[in-house]
């Protein structure tokens, strides 16, 4: 048993697949050549069955022996101490993976998130496209100057990042073509191809299980 | 001089005084008796003057000798690295410390700053009111429950969950008693007071370089 606890749900629709956050953990413990299991929650009842354990109801959350994170991104941080993999371990490099890491949060993810929420609930016009349209774009400027946010190679801000931008409604949006080969580029990664799969392969065999009781 | 040097914006108008996110370093500073000095960018040009130091237009950023920082939740981790009074050193009251600072970016203001946004954008129906609402109501259960986000103390994720809720009409949106006696607690703390202070005698000052000149 790795001391490593990936939990997620137990079952998800099929719109989410591929795009649920425990595979942003799965993919740094690949990419670190980390050991880990994935356990999992009931989707019933997902939104009050664990507030122990995420205080917001959702997933993922991580165990690391006695130590328990929820937030992907606190998630991330900590497996990104455990290995050079995922983080320099030089004081500037290491500053530059963290303010890109937050920055894939709090700069982009906060804008993105919310005008992907109003796009799908349906509003008749989004207040946030332009806002996002901004954010962007300085993306696009960086990425177009340099293969990687932080310290000259790929970085847990590479992986957060692209996982932010890989959402197909914001890679449908504007022509952005340094993005779209920066995602493409991450996103081909061995260790990512890995954890997709990995997650889409749980779910699955979720589906076998139900239709089989 | 201190190797530490926030830089903020050399004059902004009224509105956001009082709540432009160099605040938030100062303030991590003054709690943890880390000297400092505050530099300035020009407000005029402030979209494309210091993009080589904010990729998005943005401040605070923050120069600690030769590493530099963008996003204020970056600037707070990096801090709090160096001060136990932001951040306990045991791994479980870090990895507390950790998810809370997280979830104040990702969870909360994730949420919060674009309904804001919509607010003030005078939209006509703010398409994130229940998601938020939802969002503050599991932090007035958290904050229900206990007196401090993490390790049982005061830490940085504190001053950055009491920074993201203390916005007035966050504070006027619905009825949450434990949230409201947790941001008159951490804003009664001196090293905010007096950050706040700080925050507004510069731009005080700013006006008076204006009429002068």
């Amino acid at each position: 048993m790795s001391d490593l606890t990936i939990w997620t749900l137990d079952w998800v629709p099929e719109m989410p697949r591929g795009f649920v956050r425990d595979l942003r953990l799965r993919w740094a413990c690949e990419e670190a050549g980390l050991a880990y299991q994935v356990r999992t929650i009931p989707f019933d009842d997902r939104a009050t069955n664990h507030l122990d354990r995420q205080p917001f109801g959702q997933v993922p959350f991580l165990d690391d022996g006695p130590v328990r994170l929820f937030e992907s991104g606190a998630a991330l941080l900590h497996l990104a101490r455990k290995s050079e993999a995922l983080m320099p371990r030089d004081a500037i490099g290491e500053a530059g993976t963290l303010e890109w890491t937050i920055a894939a949060l709090n700069s982009i993810e906060m804008v993105t998130v919310p005008w992907w929420f109003l796009d799908v609930t349906g509003v008749k016009e989004n207040g946030l496209t332009g806002w996002m349209s901004q954010r962007l774009e300085h993306v696009e400027r960086v990425l177009g100057e340099r293969e990687w946010l932080a310290a000259g190679r790929f970085t847990v801000a590479d992986l957060l990042m692209a996982d932010v931008l890989r959402v197909e409604k914001l890679r449908a949006f504007g022509d952005r073509p340094a993005t779209e080969a920066y995602v493409t580029r991450v996103t081909d990664r061995p260790a990512f191809r890995r954890a997709h799969a990995d997650q889409l392969a749980h779910y699955a065999a979720a589906d076998a299980a139900r239709t089989a009781s």
